[in-house]
């Protein structure tokens, strides 16, 4: 059974509110689910990662483990999905550029790619070396048991590329831009080359057992009005295209998230995903009158609200439902929206707190499908 | 004559592109500054900083040196406006935080405001303790000798608030934020001192012989839609709307900048200022049509852009004054664009590339008013 990947057997889905909302399909309630759900906020999750060698990637690797955290934040929450565990920048590592991770630091590349050499040598990395992802991905699939979908996903091309020519994290983008600027020519054989490397990588995805997919275009609102266009959006919109979107007789919906992005939300909204991520600067009433009729919603709760207590995270929860409004348009038919943070949850959130968010969440936008 | 701060005669202004397009009058090519445009990229500056003991408060509070540092930009590049030489947190430091600012390090406040009792002990300051401010103003105007305009510039209320409660920059404004929502009535405390602070700084600076005023909401963009407007654009508004605009028979233009202000750009174009400044994500030609009967455009060059070689650097300069196109619109009537940085010029950059940026903007600038 381990051995046969491409043919896997999964348990029906019991819960598919995420999936019907992603597809602007009537649900009984707005589902949710937390960017980075599965994560150091919960005691639990430190207690897998301290017998993982206390090792973000010791974690990632290891399927069992990566199974455990995975599921961690369902036994606490009644979420709607489940993201896989694992982390963006496992493409890059791939193809050969020495993935680390500091102790208290953020991602490093040894071998970053900064001149023409290295643009030269980049290649689509052989998927075996991702086989510990696509068996992550089949093995929390099985432990679900049909309980949530699975969502797989990855770094945008260009995220991806901001990460490989700084060798790391940045506040000004100093390197990777130098080059767009100054080398356009070598930024675009990189992000080329990770377009069909993402596109392959997710298409593995689901494959191995993912029920959707999301890119985080995390970088993409650091691009300037024009630059974004073409260095961002552009080689996602190719990513889109090439993925596959129906698998097993379900529709596999894409969620596109660029952090910053709110500017450029209409010509996202026509990249070809099926649901658009925001960051909480965005209206979402707004939003939806400019975008709704094409694209599913996803959003936008500031993660800085779960610091505050609960009553006011419940208050700022149905703020922003309220903001969405009811998902059935006077028309009848139904606009998508899915709630979630507008960014990954703090390692300094008290779980408790997340508790109440769940719960305003689905107590009221009950309340929004029935008033009265 | 150094004494009498209220009075000052200055030299009448030579050139006033600058002043003309903010108030969206005629203009013979489209004037620039840059923000942060006396810094650690000129290495004039950073020989006057050693003399001033390498303490970037020691340069700001010399009068001498103040206006030394103000005046080097203006004598290698044909800029059209000069910016007191401060910084932002003079106000809370008037208030009795403590700044300093440590070895390569960001500001630090000494005493954060981060309970009931220092909110409600906070004040707004003794202008006298800023007096240092308003002389180098005083200098410096006089030392421009009616070369160019003088800006004088303050934090927003919101941006001080933000390094008042976390002591100091922050990645997720977690402090802040939880005053925010747990405890907004300590937070709205805290922006009418800081509202009713900076307008008493402003119309100070205008005294000493400010010629326009600037407020840096630099960190308005972190905020959710909803609280931008209540924490943020509200406390600016009032700020705009209790300063002087008028001096010696001169209007006197306000910039309101918000950096990530992008979605709100039309309410931000209501708050009273002259001029909007926009970092390099918004579409300057949309923001035109959306605002610019009603507010002048600054802006918005990525820094980043100044890393590339020269060529590039005029491609992009030339495409920022493209994206607004001609100033005088197809009625006869003038809109104002003043062409800046969306962000201050970083340390890395190569001076010369500042050269290139200047030339091609006032060359391509000309030319867009007298096609062929």
């Amino acid at each position: 059974m381990a051995g046969n990947h491409n043919r896997p057997m999964f348990a029906p889905l019991r819960n598919d509110t995420f999936l019907r909302a992603c597809l602007r399909q009537p649900t009984t309630h707005t589902p949710m689910w937390l960017m980075r759900q599965a994560g150091r906020y919960l005691p639990e999750y430190r207690a897998t990662r301290v017998k993982a060698g206390n090792s973000f990637m010791g974690l990632a690797t290891n399927v069992p483990y990566a199974t455990e955290v995975t599921l961690q934040p369902l036994e606490r929450y009644a979420l709607d999905a489940a993201i896989l565990f694992s982390d963006i920048l496992t493409v890059p590592d791939a193809m050969g550029l020495g993935l680390s991770f500091g102790a208290g630091e953020g991602p490093k590349f040894a071998h970053p790619v900064r001149d023409e050499a290295a643009v030269a040598a980049l290649q689509v990395p052989d998927l075996d070396k991702l086989r510990y992802v696509f068996d992550a991905v089949t093995s929390i699939r099985r432990a679900l048991d049909g309980r949530v979908p699975l969502i797989g996903f990855s770094g945008s091309p260009w995220t991806l590329a901001c990460y490989m020519v700084e060798g790391g994290g940045s506040d000004d983008y100093r390197l990777v831009k130098s080059m767009l600027y100054g080398r356009p020519d070598l930024m675009h054989r990189i992000l080329d080359v990770n377009a069909r490397a993402v596109t392959a990588y997710l298409n593995a995805q689901v494959d191995a057992g993912a029920q959707a997919l999301m890119v985080f275009d995390s970088w993409g609102g650091v691009l300037a009005d024009g630059a974004f266009q073409r260095f961002s959006l552009d080689y996602t919109r190719r990513v889109v295209a090439g993925l596959q979107r129906h698998k097993d007789g379900q529709r596999i919906p894409v969620i596109v998230f660029t952090k910053g992005g709110g500017p450029w939300l209409p010509e996202i909204a026509d990249c070809g995903a099926d649901v658009v991520g925001l960051d909480w600067t965005v209206n979402l009433g707004r939003a939806r009158a400019a975008v709704g009729a094409k694209v599913a919603l996803q959003g936008n709760l500031d993660p800085a609200v779960l610091f505050a207590p609960p009553e006011a995270v419940a208050r700022e929860a149905v703020a922003v439902l309220d903001s969405f409004g009811p998902p059935q348009r006077a028309d009848g038919g139904w606009d998508g929206h899915v709630f979630n943070l507008g960014h990954g949850i703090s390692q300094h959130t008290p779980p408790e707190h997340v508790t109440a968010l769940v719960e305003a969440v689905h107590a009221h936008s009950r309340r929004l499908r029935n008033p009265g």
